[in-house]
């Protein structure tokens, strides 16, 4: 199965590199299931049912949330209506957080995909255990019987944490990927186990900014310590930057894991 | 003139990574001069007068260090003997901390390079500000006047804060690159101003780890919050992970930045 | 009833203040089950059971920990021998973290005191969710049903997360009080529901010194920020500092609240 | 002379508390010199003209801020107008932040009081380095000389810092008190060298709270991670918190400390 992740969505400029690449991407890249994060499409914060609808109407099959899931609130209600959108899977268990944190999807074909979402915890406003939050949802899931796919998305700032998740699925799980940080990372591989592993999908955002934020006001914030006005997203051209995994269904394990990166500033990467 | 820097050095196995691939790169890139992040080079904690040997013996101009600067407590002497090695240049400036945070390095051929090495803020046990102590050291060699080229590891947890000095240095330096998350990340590009960037230049160490360190311990400590042994780098092949960036020596300024990863589980990447 | 308890013990200062005071307070106080927490008693990090035995033999009917519980890691397996040592409640469930972190204590005349050790999570490294652990423990106990007073111990940095315990459990526990940062404050309130809450006991330690260690080493820390030698604590003469509170033994609430602050540079302090 | 302090006047119910009990404390406290800080005074976030001038009306003769100084933007313009209002001294030397972070103030009777307001750095979004920035201003006032009495608003999260500030102004200031956590500690005393030192003053605010918020949906977002509306200040009777010191008009330094809670929820007391 060739599943595909793509990033942090940033605002008008990531939607616009999701709407021109993805939907070709899809076609060419034969991909079965595409997930994206989107926690950043509303103007930098969190997520609209009309963004939503344009992002699976270019080819997404399920999105996910994180720190920002909630930045606009309408998402608090209209999550309770689309089993396709996720908000992390770490609230406290006796807490009826709206919407879903991992959901099992079943391919015209009949094959299932299982993707969880899960907030991490170092350096962040966190969640429950991040890590026992996914022990319970992969053991919902078990690869190779109940889903033939199985893609963790690890929204985390630190690095450690994120290998560490890898590991922690090692085996268990097809795919996991970091997001949050907004830049891709080069480490993509398939690690001992046979779990596709990348600690940073990237964002689909303007490279030319900070983390997809316009960078004048930024640099003023870092540099001075003074307030400025509220930022909104760099409106240059965008990197649509994302990840392929191919899995054997046989085991659900991986067999390959390509980056995507195209359009925009950085240079561009495709699958052979 | 052509630079090329190599991220933190994790333990033995990153060593032997520069060792089995530096003195062959440096010729085979023509490179004019190497700096390396070794904050991590005594196994995974500091470094040490030995260690350092080794790395400039293999092919390093200037070694850098980080928040792990002083974890082996004779670089407080060593620093102060050898020019050549740099820490953060951010500590409060009526602190007489030992050795240097940047400097001026002369080639044989008479040109000149300053490396800038600057703590950052966000997530981490901070310096003095980063930015200040930056514009400071800018001033201090021009590019294109005093030096031929300017390079700043940014040894920084927090994507948005080296994104932000990568944008404040845009024009002023040659090349910023960031360290300290031990993986590499896929955005290299030179700035609109014609600076060379990469958020983190990725560690010379074992990918089949938790940022260097072996990966059971550090699983563990993160799933079950409970103290294991101490631990150590992991011993596996390493990679070594580094970017190459050439200037203009009219202007100081980066005409092409290309990433080096060799060795060890990530997909090879040299210069063509 | 009347309960008391006293926060952090730092070092051998701290253990002389306790053996100075608290035998002749439980009986001038007519304390009927004393608290202590004690996790920096060993030198200021973590306990040994030599010192658990010296402060129960001084009084203490139950020893709290706190972030530094295995800082000596005999405690791993001391507390699995000694019911009446608890560390924090709320390691991930199914992680078989050693020892309890809540306790149900019956006295000699047959009445029941539970208690409860909770790890904060704001500006901590931080275990799992301490709400949702709590109300977990709370359950257990019911006031007035299954226990006849109930105490918690947030140990946390943030004053904030502490007074939200203290409401969160307001009406359900006789006495939240909150230990970590090493310094008493004068907020001793009963809450609307009947629970008393003062957000932080204060130490046991000399407090000419930073939070209870030298204070030389600590202040040339933070103004120079370069290592210095491992700090001890601070060893002039102790403040013994502590909270009384006496409950209704018809409905477990509280109907008094008193600081205790003897010897050592502080104020005296003491229950009328 | 006589000082008094008072803490972070957290809404409408710490500014009526204030206006209830400050003139007549000025009076029959005689005091020469107080100064409030104000940086939660707006509905809990910020300052703006009319309530520093209600505030200064009530006998304040300094008002400090803090990390909340610019959450009314218009702070930004009337600090540069207004002498009297201080925030943090410590941004970056470079930074032509507006308003100041110290000042002179000639008592009627030609004494000189200075007050220096510093941001701690611990858990904080930093600014400059706390300690030389305090150093280059207690430099500027040399205690006995330049000025009859120093006064150090510490506005900082962690104990620790606190503590470690006031043992580094120890014998240059007359008072280092700390602000920010909103709750009074009990630990004032008079360092070896001379300076009062209390670690935290409180706020003059509702008790009933969350460190002067309402209750019900911190304890809601701090127990479930959701997101409520917006908190706004608690509205019960507030007590007024601060710290009045008495110095040698010879030397500067402290002679006297005596906490002063007043009104509301917690226990009144005030010097003899
Ligand atoms: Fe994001
Ligand atoms: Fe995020
Ligand atoms: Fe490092
Ligand atoms: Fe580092
Ligand atoms: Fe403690
Ligand atoms: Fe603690
Ligand atoms: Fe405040
Ligand atoms: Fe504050």
């Amino acid at each position: 199965m060739r599943l595909a992740f793509f990033g942090d969505v940033v605002g008008r400029a990531g939607r616009r590199a999701l709407e021109d690449h993805l939907p070709r991407l899809k076609l060419e890249l034969s991909l079965d299931f595409v997930v994206v994060n989107a926690e950043n499409a509303a103007g930098g914060f969190g997520i609209t049912e009309a963004i939503a609808d344009d992002i699976f109407q270019n080819g997404a099959d399920c999105i996910t949330l994180g720190n920002h899931s909630w930045d606009q609130r309408d998402a608090l209600t209209y999550i309770t209506r689309e089993d396709r959108l996720l908000r992390p899977c770490n609230y406290p268990p006796a807490v009826e957080a709206p919407g879903k944190g991992a959901n099992l999807f079943t391919l015209p074909d009949g094959r299932r995909v299982a993707v969880i979402s899960v907030l991490g915890r170092l350096f962040m406003d966190s969640l429950d255990d991040p890590f026992q939050a996914v022990e319970r949802e992969l053991n919902n899931v078990p690869l190779g019987m109940v889903a033939d796919a199985v893609l963790v998305d690890v929204h985390a700032e630190a690095t450690s944490e994120k290998m560490a998740m890898g590991h922690f699925c090692d085996g268990r799980a097809s795919f996991v990927v970091g997001t949050h940080t907004h830049i891709p990372t080069a480490d993509a591989q398939i690690l001992p186990g046979g779990t596709a592993y990348q600690t940073d999908a990237g964002m689909c955002g303007d490279y030319d900014s900070v983390i997809g934020m316009k960078k004048e006001g930024s640099v003023k914030r870092f540099s001075t310590r003074l307030p400025t006005e509220r930022m909104g997203p760099a409106e240059g051209p965008a990197t649509a930057c994302g990840v392929m995994v191919e899995t054997d269904d046989k085991t659900g394990l991986a067999v390959r894991i390509d980056p995507i990166r195209v359009g925009g500033r950085l240079k561009e990467t495709l699958p052979d």
